[in-house]
């Protein structure tokens, strides 16, 4: 199965400006990215960065300078099916919690990975018509979508992938709970 | 097994009080415990009330007036092993994030569901020198205990079990998340 990552390369991770410099904020969040194509390449499948400028990395990319909902809606109607999309700030990922969201699309259409705040961290479509929108509360709306479509859904309880890091207080759960490249380079920049 | 349920029976919830006044804070506590309770009682095993003072439940309640560090600690000496230990304000705690959490003690002496922030949500001990604190970032210091007894440890990748209810950014979590009688409690008192 194709797994597409979106990336912004323009000023990624803002809301983290408290915390780190926008060149530092460029820095970890090519760290996490790393990290989450990393987790992706010990399963069973194939990472694709989805990204709005060009990246540099071993691993196929795509580039779509649109934002994040239209570029993934583009690439869903285009990918075969069933497609997974994993967000790039995913740094506590492992390829346990992968397997476990990307098992329940045996049983389901649309699987889906909460993020706190009503987020959705990632997804799994095996359904023509089901399109994202990553505004307000996505989860919620996508579970509806998934509804109206007739899909079946399923959705995976993990820690790992609810965390997405987007805020100062987030780096916290990267130094408790992630060992990948992005918690080395907070470890290195003098995050305890 | 038994499973012990820590509840502050005195201003349980302060946190919340940007949210709720004191007397809502009391009846959103008691809805959360009994959601609980009811999905410990859904499982193989038996839950146990540990609180501060009176509390009307039909199941088991041991008194204990002590902070909540000591009165666990006191109750894992006594407790046949292995023991549980469920934080009461799992509003979003389901039977089968419950059933993953108390597996994984089949092969490990300590088992460990993180909260986010650094906390200890729920724990499995089959070790008799093993002891709480729940001050500070006790996820790692609970981990660190595990590893100087010696103790083979698990952590459980779970959402449900890693959200407590303690701000009120958390209660949007519950209306997104959960349907229980706090997740009604809320609906009912006008939060959306």
């Amino acid at each position: 199965m194709r797994v597409l990552v979106p990336f912004d390369t323009q000023s990624p991770k803002t809301r983290l400006a408290p915390a780190l410099d926008a060149a530092e904020r460029e820095l970890f969040a090519k760290r996490m990215l790393a990290d989450v194509l990393a987790a992706i390449d010990a399963t069973p499948h194939d990472p694709l960065v989805l990204a709005t400028g060009p990246v540099e990395t071993t691993t196929p990319v795509t580039q779509d300078e649109r934002p994040l909902t239209a570029a993934v809606n583009a690439a869903l109607a285009d990918a075969d099916k069933p497609v997974g999309v994993v967000m790039a700030d995913l740094a506590l990922v492992t390829p346990a919690a992968l397997d476990r969201l990307f098992g329940l699309a045996d049983g389901a259409e649309v699987v889906i990975a909460p993020g706190i705040g009503g987020g959705t961290n990632a997804l799994v479509v095996d359904q023509p018509g089901f399109r994202v929108d990553y505004h307000g509360l996505s989860y919620r709306d996508h579970r509806r979508r998934a509804e109206e479509l007739g899909a079946t859904a399923a959705v995976v309880d993990s820690y790992r992938l609810s965390v997405d890091i987007d805020r100062p207080a987030d780096l916290r759960e990267v130094l408790l709970h992630a060992d990948g490249s992005a918690a080395g380079w907070l470890e290195a920049a003098g995050f305890e």
